[in-house]
């Protein structure tokens, strides 16, 4: 079983595994070395975003984001968004992503948030109800472009 | 039929209908006021918070809200989240919803994002179906406290 270090994200790991990891979900490693930057610094400023890696070696293997909402509802509470949970194909099983998600709920707790949320397709759903998610509703999407 | 105003919320307005119809959600028109006050500050300053405001006569009767998520995958894109999305009761049935969302869409697609998502339960889908919005997934939670 691989022992990763999970830490927060840093600009060295962009070309490092990050982006190209990010694939999987959708096109990100070919981003204009500028454009990623500039994506880096507006979200690393951000104290609301909060992006964990999965280092084994050199190598960035996986990586999830949580971005924390400010509401009106429930006395001015937070929420907890987990997005874009990710781990390479052949690191998979080794409880890489439960490991990154879970440490995103511990950030979540710590800070405020009331509740944690995520959205996942059925396949992967087993692993989030694993972890203690409950399924609460739909995710409806319209694409714009 | 009742013709609002659909305009971006105003400090206010606070205390002019909006928290009140945030309530039939979660509690919100019991929060302090200065509270209040420093979550209309945080959102308003954000200008990847937008929220909209439903005005008849002197009165809010509905509102939803779209943040926008800088992301790395899609080339850096961005993604729009519809939140939080009221009306009062006594409102209802007037496409007040829809006019709301609608205009959310809108400023999610001239603001870039590549999608908008939501999150509802199955008794509202038909409204977000008719708004050309697609179910492609499950929203899970994980409460925190």
């Amino acid at each position: 079983m691989t022992n990763p270090i999970i830490r927060e994200l840093r600009k060295e790991d962009l070309y490092n595994g990050f982006l190209k990891s990010l694939d999987s979900l959708a096109q990100a490693s070919s981003m204009d070395s500028s454009k990623a930057q500039t994506v880096f610094e507006k979200i690393n400023s951000n104290p609301d975003y909060i992006i964990l890696v999965a280092k084994v070696g050199e190598r960035i293997v996986g990586s999830a984001t949580l971005f924390i909402e400010q509401k009106f509802i429930h006395d001015g509470g937070l929420t907890g968004h987990i997005e874009d949970v990710v781990v390479d194909l052949d690191f998979q099983g080794q409880q890489i992503g439960k490991k990154i998600v879970s440490r995103l709920v511990e950030i979540s707790k710590s800070r405020g948030c009331y509740k944690t949320i995520l959205d996942c397709t059925d396949d992967v759903m087993p692993f989030y109800q694993r972890l203690g998610f409950k399924k609460v509703a739909n995710e409806m999407r319209l694409d714009n472009v």
